[in-house]
């Protein structure tokens, strides 16, 4: 059985659901949406595919799921609408910037039974998986302290930034899905320091730069995130999982890996420069879980749920660092 | 212009090609032989692309160029044959085990005025391209003394090494390419040590099974190549170029690069364990550099006549065993 | 000029501050002081130096400087009587548990204008003295993110942590003096959060042994501190700066540095399994360092000021748990 | 049972061995003797020895042990004379530059039943002895393939090279003894090729600067040895040893093991620049194994007969070189 799907957004993360979708050979790509028409028809040159309206995608026959890539703010609204319509949606992070709208959208989601599966791209990063699979297998023992190490090669821009909804729901919250994806439990203790130290016009917007969080389990159990929106020697994406039996970690990823030796000592290369490269497997990989688990007929994962999980923490974050406090995740969502 | 392709032999490698050309936007895979009319018609359906005979495919207008994986020993005849009928040819390695063969091939090509591209996929590799663009770059100096590492995880069928021409003309060939690519000037002297280690029945076939071997320059620079037929960590491929300002080396690659600790040490997965997995992209690029040579109408490297030298090296290698002395090139090759 | 001393307390790190002082040949070990005859005796016959009792080092003429590694609840009085008697003091950490008669005594050696250094060994070891260089050297910009890691290969006994202060003031207290050592500011904000996940027992000793600490100085320079008591692969002491032009990091260190290749993977042996072993030369570079700032009249480093700066950092994170906020440095100390 | 030991020669080497003998607790160093006075009178200043001349020292009752450290022409001599007169002797590499000067000394030592142990300092690399030891608990299973690298900073003075018997006596006399130590087996046969590519001065003086050898044991085992006297990243010394189960490696050692990380990469430090820094460890490992050997009535390891062997393999590299031909060792020595 082919999975058909239409693919809403042409954008840049678009062509890569785009490429992720059609190199799967249990689906196939229909159509393609998108506001901007040469966008939405270079895809369809690529792939062979047709060039549709959202509504036209929404009413298609032809039509078993959809790859949300739209702007954020209409991804509630789209997940509503096409859950309605009986389709399986993957939405691209976050469902909303909003955690009210979040609970709504998703409470529309169980009317409609439908499918939802968020796009928290770095579950599936190989490396990571493998890290994920020792804790399965036992290797770590009991986990107990996950430390997370995610820095951008550089600031996005400020009109960017304005939109973002801030660095801990824009950025932090992939770690914040990965530390609970590690910990294997749900955070009940958040506490956060945040400040500007690589651009003073990201704090004029009312944003930070630089941000450190600790989050912690009923049980105990522990996690550490670094963030800065810089890092001159690449895109760095480290995780580390210390458990009663040992520890298990995923170092950074670098497009060639050679060594060159001089008098100066010894050099390799700069890290992947950017997320698409760093992820490009993660991305084909989330989509064919996607494509296997409606296939399978079975609950998608990362959810809807763990989207507004990560996102409550965010919001935990912003209010531990308002007010200088460790904030309960029971505070923010109930 | 799109180059329009011929796949003659739709084996294991010959389904890798499939792949590569038809993931590149300026070829398209027109049709594909082989003897097995199963194994041709799954590349066909994968691909949708046409199933002819060899004999059509040489007659074909709609065909530009092939990729020839067949048996060793038909690949001369072929490469004949489509050169003359002004098709350029991509031939996996090697293209005779005899060197008289080769060479009249060779004069065949050169009279046809052909195009021939030797599959020696490793000059593809990301990682050992990097390194012979840091000799480019004049990062390491003048090139003085390279070191080739390649071990296979285990040894081939005994039926497979009765037909290889022996463990020089089919493994260490590859090394000898390699370290023609890395010093870039010809080999002038050889020597050559061999012996059965890993398995007694290959000694029994008439061959080796570990093999070490030097080559020298006509300048002095220097390489030494180490093969065995077994690798219990994986498929060992490592080299390493020492120059005057210093040194390059590419390291082994493994799937997925996590590290466990315990009271056992630290431990990184074993590498890949196939030349398939190993090689992916190095597979995928040389393709992409015989359609761009064939499109810009310029010469393909590795040349037949690379393909070539690196025999007159095997041979070489073999007569150092046999008669325990310092072989030089041009008693092998004129 | 050779400096005289006088140690008091042959226990473990007597003996090892007994043959930093005789392998230093700026100085000479006088004599050694014990209320267990044999520990002193024995480092008396091993070095050819005297026994005697602390108040005949205190009184003796022949003697300029003392190390004490006694109890720690020994510590401030001896501090106060030796730089009362015009003796050069290095004190093993901590001075005193209390902040208070940390306070008082280091009144009392300013009145006496003392020389005291506390042995905060790790900032001697060779690797993060070469972190602190780089920072010195401004390979690292600005210092912005500060991430260390340290964990015990075990729990220390149950007697030991009883009195040991609680794991802040006898583990991380190390941590915040590195953090102090590597950001170069104040710390001006404390938020902790502790755990009992190792042994229940050190739980109803009333102790955590796995905790989590953020720093923050005025200007928003951050750190990050991991602890557990329990590390299977051995001593895990790391340390990282991540700063405005790139990132300097030490790396862990183990006895030998081999590796082991097959099935399994590639294996390098665990770390150094005691903080004697992985100290070593730090050990002896705190004793030169010593002896060097005496020897130049120069005010020692780490100082008495350091002892009471990581300790009021101790103190704030025990806060910060308590009462589940971030504490500021200036509640703790003036 | 304390050994009292004279130490002839108070040169560089001289000095690491009378450091190695004064710190071991079950040794004494009595007098030191060398033709430049100042040099003798320093050695004895600072470890509170004698200085006298080499005859009173073969004369001496006091004295059980010497460590020769003169110049390799006085070598053999002083080995037949002190064995004689009843001394156990660690005589630093070579014994003589001439096989027949070695042969004929290990006579008189076999006839004085002699102590007789050869510095070659690099089997008691901590690193290279848990290499060793892994072989010993199986680790590897049967070595099949051992690779050395070894690779000098750069050349010594030419006057020294003039009088050290060429770079494969002087230099790669090391990685012989070491491939014979990590192969476990006598050398059958040798082939060598060398260049003159760092200097041609060097060649001028009738030496080589990069050699290569590759060896063979009887049963097939292998070795290839890779030698270069210039390195710009610092002293270059890595073992690998291949066998049925896996592999044993020792990597590079560095004075300090920091990264850094910026735009241009991730940079750790050159290596260690020099041998007595390198091997500083092993230098006080090998006078210790004397000691203990000596103490215990045993064989000394490794001995004069592991200096001819060595020496032997150097004689068997010269002549391939100069006949460009495999060399049978039985060709050189019965």
């Amino acid at each position: 059985m082919t999975l058909r799907f239409g693919l809403l957004g042409a954008g840049r993360i678009g062509k890569v659901h785009a490429k992720a979708v059609t190199a799967n050979p249990k689906a196939k790509l229909v159509a393609v949406a998108d506001a901007m028409a040469p966008a939405a028809q270079a895809i369809a040159d690529q792939y062979g595919c047709d060039v549709r309206t959202i509504a036209q995608i929404l009413a298609a026959s032809d039509i078993d799921a959809v790859v949300i890539c739209t702007p954020t703010d209409t991804h509630a609204d789209l997940i509503e609408q096409f859950t309605n319509a009986g389709k399986a949606v993957f939405c691209e992070k976050p469902i909303d910037l909003s955690l009210d709208r979040v609970k709504a959208c998703l409470k529309v989601v169980r009317a409609n039974k439908g499918t939802l599966m968020v796009g928290f791209n770095r579950r599936f990063d190989p490396h990571f998986m493998a890290v994920r699979a020792e804790i399965d297998k036992g290797s770590v023992g009991d986990v107990e302290m996950v430390t997370i190490t995610s820095r951008d090669p550089g600031a996005p821009p400020l009109d960017y930034i304005a939109r973002s909804g801030g660095i801990f729901r824009d950025m932090t919250i992939h770690d914040f899905d990965m530390a609970r994806f590690l910990l294997g439990e749900e955070i009940a203790e958040v506490s956060a320091m945040a400040a500007v130290l690589v651009d003073p016009a990201i704090g004029k917007a009312g944003d930070s730069d630089s941000v450190q969080v600790m989050l912690k389990t009923a049980t105990g159990k522990m996690a550490l995130i670094s963030n800065s929106r810089r890092a001159t020697y690449g895109y760095d994406q480290r995780i580390e999982v210390h458990g009663s039996k040992g520890v298990a970690s995923a170092e950074n990823q670098r497009p060639v890996s050679i060594e060159l030796a001089n008098g100066s000592g010894y050099t390799r290369p700069p890290l992947h420069d950017f997320f698409m490269t760093r992820y490009t497997e993660a991305y084909a990989a989330e989509i064919t879980a996607f494509i296997d688990a409606v296939g399978a007929k079975k609950a998608a994962a990362p959810s809807g749920e763990d989207g507004l999980a990560a996102l409550a923490l965010a919001e935990a974050a912003l209010l531990s660092v308002k007010e200088g406090r460790t904030v309960k995740v029971s505070e923010i969502i109930g």
